[in-house]
């Protein structure tokens, strides 16, 4: 008989309120395997979870076995307006991330699971980080690099530099940086249960620099930074021309992929899907994941949204939790 | 009854001999659509066809509607190894390109169409050129941007540099260039028979610089270049996130794209089925095209080469030409 382990404790949060989030947390409590591989906390407001789950056509209140943490801004409305961009989403969003992220670092959940966001709600609301991976960085304090993971089915990928202007790039890429980003894909992915998750690093300039001819990245910091991650344990390889690395990567030749910035990645997992995938902030102290998609005001209040992104974020949470509890 | 025209006098190259371009010239010239749609001229040597046309299976001379200009270079050998790189047949091929490029010059071709070349061949051969498109250039002496056009399926792009370093990108981009690359891949769609192209242009930093934030040159440059171009009655739109545009353009919403840079085009068609598209060198005075595959060294003898993209290669050139017979 296996051991008894204690379940991991997740956080759910709504998201936007005036989103998909709400729904598609109903329709998550819904499932019965979600429910038991985890103790679930949902963090929120009722009244916003009730109008989810009446869009999802599921009970106003979660399954039992769901704790229920009642928050809600000062001052907020009694609703929110659907499918729309408004401070008080933005604050409602904003402000139960902050929830999330102290009931993490005061030890009392193990992972964080949250519904779509809308960035520009949250600027509003005065989000003054350049995204969510800084805001968590911010309050959870990593001893390392923290960067987005984009999952893509069995397609994990993290990237070197993100939200910067592409003329800031090369500048940008180190060779201590290079590696910690590796470090940092094969930490998850081995959390995630790969005993040797095989990492493959794209170069950053066309056809990989060509030896030299077209930049001298490869060659002086990003085959070092590979060098350095192997002298490590870690099964990376590269660099490799970025355009031919993802039909590679797509054929499973590779677990992970590090790319040198955002639109390279980008590029590739969205058309692979990624939009069906999860979001992962990668390097904190603990799992926090997400669907990759966005809020959907196209369809919110349809009761039309996938829950297939949010229980997949939602897996992925209790197996990053794992390594912990061993 | 429609007005008797001149058949397109196109000219066909074998490409590099050692790879599987003899065989896929032989089984293009089996095709009696290829044949019907214009007047073949097969310029090379006769044994270098001979050989191809064994693999394929075919008669060891060209059907007889097809003209054969015989030439090889001084001191060629009688055989070229198969599936190896070779000065030998890297100066075949390069001498190739010249013959043909000199044949347009004189007006004795309207287009030209070539098998897959193998590049570090003809560097060791001599070639100086950085790409293709600066070897045509150099020979053709085009009066405005030369350009390579990437043709996967019913969706054409080019770019606004290309074989430079990223770290060199972003200085290279200037309002005269894109708006001469939007141009030009409305002219080549136009000629290929679309009244009103649509044309999106992507954007060069992540998210098209979120208004500013993440770079300035979608504001400053790129933005103005559309307007420019849509001035001239383009239907040209953008700029739009790289990382989204080809989801839509892979819906089918436009009929180009022209991207900044090599990878940000390269990514996605590559993904898109790109390796089963066509290369045509934009912006020449004559259309010029190739299959977007290699030499294909690994399957270079064995007579399971796809014609597939070398017809369709041959089908453009025949249909760019058309402008040019009105």
């Amino acid at each position: 008989m296996p051991q008894t382990l204690a379940k991991p404790r997740i956080g759910l949060l709504l998201g936007d309120p005036s989103g998909i989030g709400p729904e598609l947390a109903a329709k998550l409590l819904q499932d019965p395997e979600t429910l038991a591989s985890a103790a679930v906390t949902l963090i929120g407001d009722p009244q916003i979870y009730a109008a989810g789950a009446a869009i999802a056509g599921a009970p106003p209140k979660p399954p039992p076995p769901v704790r229920v943490m009642e928050w809600r801004p000062e001052g907020a409305p009694a609703r929110y307006p659907p499918a729309q961009v408004s401070e008080a989403a933005g604050a409602y969003a904003l402000g139960s991330l902050e929830q999330g992220a102290d009931l993490l670092s005061r030890g009392e959940l193990d992972a964080l699971v949250y519904s779509p966001l809308n960035k520009q709600a949250m600027k509003i609301a005065g989000l003054e980080d350049e995204d969510e991976t800084h805001f968590f960085a911010r309050l959870l304090k990593p001893s390392g690099l923290s960067s987005e993971v984009n999952i893509a089915g069995a397609l994990w990928t993290t990237r070197v530099t993100s939200h910067v202007p592409l003329r800031a790039v090369a500048g940008l890429i180190t060779r201590d940086r290079v590696t910690a980003a590796i470090r940092l894909l094969h930490d998850v992915l081995k959390a995630n249960g790969l005993a040797a998750p095989r990492i493959a690093v794209a170069g950053l300039n066309p056809h990989a620099g060509e030896g030299g001819l077209l930049g001298s990245e490869e060659v002086e910091i990003i085959a070092p930074a590979v060098e350095d991650a192997r002298a490590t344990g870690i099964a990376a390889s590269g660099p490799y021309p970025a355009d031919t690395l993802f039909i590679a990567a797509r054929r499973g030749d590779f677990d992970g992929v590090v790319t040198m910035y955002h639109d390279q990645g980008q590029i590739a997992t969205k058309l692979m899907g990624f939009e069906r995938g999860v979001t992962l902030i990668g390097g904190l102290p603990f799992p926090i994941c997400t669907p990759a998609h966005g809020t959907a005001f196209d369809i919110a209040g349809k009761g039309s949204a996938n829950p297939g992104p949010i229980r997949e974020a939602f897996r992925i949470a209790v197996r990053l939790t794992r390594p912990m509890l061993d």
